[in-house]
């Protein structure tokens, strides 16, 4: 694949300059998927990887090892485990949330059962934690297992925090930490840590991916309000609808006049919504500059991103991993 | 804790003997299972954890670690390690099974929902893996990462091939090997590998966890159909009704004429059960044999794990395990 450097996406450069690293992660993913006596295994984990997806978090591992010109093969275990843990993740999300999409395709938990997702999820998190101790580095395991467990955490803390209104920007940032920038900033950091670097490398990647991952995020969750469906696959108001606490929504909670606090009771807490209910929370978010306000939040984890990206050598990966940055924050533009 | 040691059951012996390490161990579960943002996973894990059980798979590394008179503290971590993934896996069992109760008491899933188990048995997993990093034993590692993989195999294996009449021996040996004894032998080999042993011991321990487990297994599926609801709190007949291809079953379906395989279809494959079906299963059972061709089974996995032990050092630890054997198939007497 040749792109025209001028006119293709951040990601997509990055895709078209790890060609073939990337092409080398897929066929160890394909091998790992597989399963001599269960079937149902692969079937469950190609219908849901063989959907694409960004490939974002491998990426961000093999581009990590490039800025430092690794020469092994670990880093294509890594980016591998990183995706077979991401991919573990959103089957147990799909049941945990009983989605019935996801990737423009019906969701696992839909064409078979809760069950293979369950259980599927858990062969590929064992899988990848198999490929982890092959690298042999005590370090990459002690950062994944970490992230594990940050993610795991931030999993249990959405689901009892969701639909109370009482969940605060302190509590918003400790689930986005587990349900994106845990796994963004292992993912990085892990690709500097194979590569040898030092402490002050590695702890520099992860502020990247930690940064990168909560902007992310932020981003996602205003584009939900932002009507931008031709480019997110996202219909607007899939939140909103889901009753789900995303940063604008916190933002005009907490600004929010007793009238309008009912307006929110009702439709999150009790999920009592009516025609029109969308735009009247639509016309609250902008009323409140909540919009604005998570947009600048996103813009300075950007900047807090830029400047981790300041302290790694110079490197043409380095300058696409902060185009990346602009990309994340410049959808909401 | 002081025991009569003629009286007491073999995994009562082993338990006061180690009560010491074994309170180490639950003050290491006490502790990391706490989390301080989402208080739902104390919650669960303790309902889950102070409903007891024999707490055989910790007590199995920790009696590996003191054959060889381990002096080191990696032994309790590795034994919480085994108690968490035992745990994990519990969990999400109750979700696939749709169980009600474990332990003699409601499930998790019952009394929060399918949610809280899934999430917080994915937490107890990435909690499992931190504590075995903290050995820094890659041999560990490797060996727990392999175990889980077989674990979430044998889970999926189990959810094809329930009902299906077709299923023989060898499937049935894949999923109890994914169910009970992968996790037993990992548990044994572990405490070796940590005691530093040479690989024919650790070998031999692997072996001995191994073919315990599956004994362990043979000699449970019997006991459901055992009239011994006294002492394994369970119901006669509970496998029948939830329609399990035990091994018992296995043989009798394998040597059925036409009428019993019409029977075997109707109440296993339809879950058509009617009255009186649990006693003509029992005759079915009886008239080939099957009952007794289980035990002669579990009594030869005994045996296996038995030899596996003469390969072990002489020790009061030795004698107590080859005990525990006893014990499994004398349930069976």
């Amino acid at each position: 694949m040749s792109l025209d450097e001028s006119s293709a996406k951040p990601h997509e450069r990055l895709a078209a300059l790890l060609e073939a690293e990337l092409a080398a992660v897929k066929r160890v993913i394909a091998d790992r998927m597989a399963s001599e006596h269960a079937p149902r295994i692969p079937e469950v984990t190609a219908h849901l990887v063989g959907a694409g997806g960004k490939r974002l978090r491998p990426m961000l591992t093999l581009a990590a090892a490039r800025l430092f010109d690794y020469e092994g093969d670990h880093h294509i275990r890594l980016a591998a485990t990183v995706e077979f843990i991401h991919t573990a993740t959103l089957l147990h999300d799909d049941v945990v949330d009983e989605s019935a999409r996801r990737r423009g395709r019906p969701t696992a938990n839909l064409l078979w059962d809760n069950k293979s997702s369950v259980l599927v999820g858990d062969y590929l998190f064992a899988r990848s934690f198999q490929l982890m101790v092959e690298t042999g580095s005590l370090r990459v395991l002690d950062i994944l297992a970490n992230a594990a467990a940050t993610i795991a955490e931030g999993e249990v803390l959405q689901l009892t925090a969701a639909r109370d209104l009482r969940t605060g920007e302190d509590v918003y940032l400790k689930v986005v930490r587990g349900k994106t920038a845990a796994l963004f900033a292992a993912a990085t950091e892990v690709g500097g840590v194979i590569a040898g670097r030092s402490d002050a490398e590695t702890r520099a990647l992860h502020a990247y991916g930690d940064a990168l991952g909560i902007a992310f995020q932020i981003a996602d969750d205003l584009l939900d309000y932002g009507g931008v469906t031709e480019t997110t696959g996202k219909n607007v108001g899939d939140d909103f609808r889901e009753r789900k606490l995303t940063l604008p929504l916190i933002k005009a909670v907490a600004a929010a006049n007793a009238q309008e606090r009912a307006f929110w009771e009702r439709v999150i807490e009790k999920g009592d919504q009516q025609e029109g209910d969308l735009e009247e929370a639509l016309v609250l978010l902008r009323r409140h500059g909540a919009l604005e306000a998570s947009r600048a939040d996103a813009e300075a984890w950007a900047a807090r991103a830029r400047s981790a990206l300041a302290q790694l050598p110079e490197h043409p990966v380095r300058g696409m991993l902060d185009d990346l940055l602009g990309y994340v924050v410049g959808r909401l533009a």
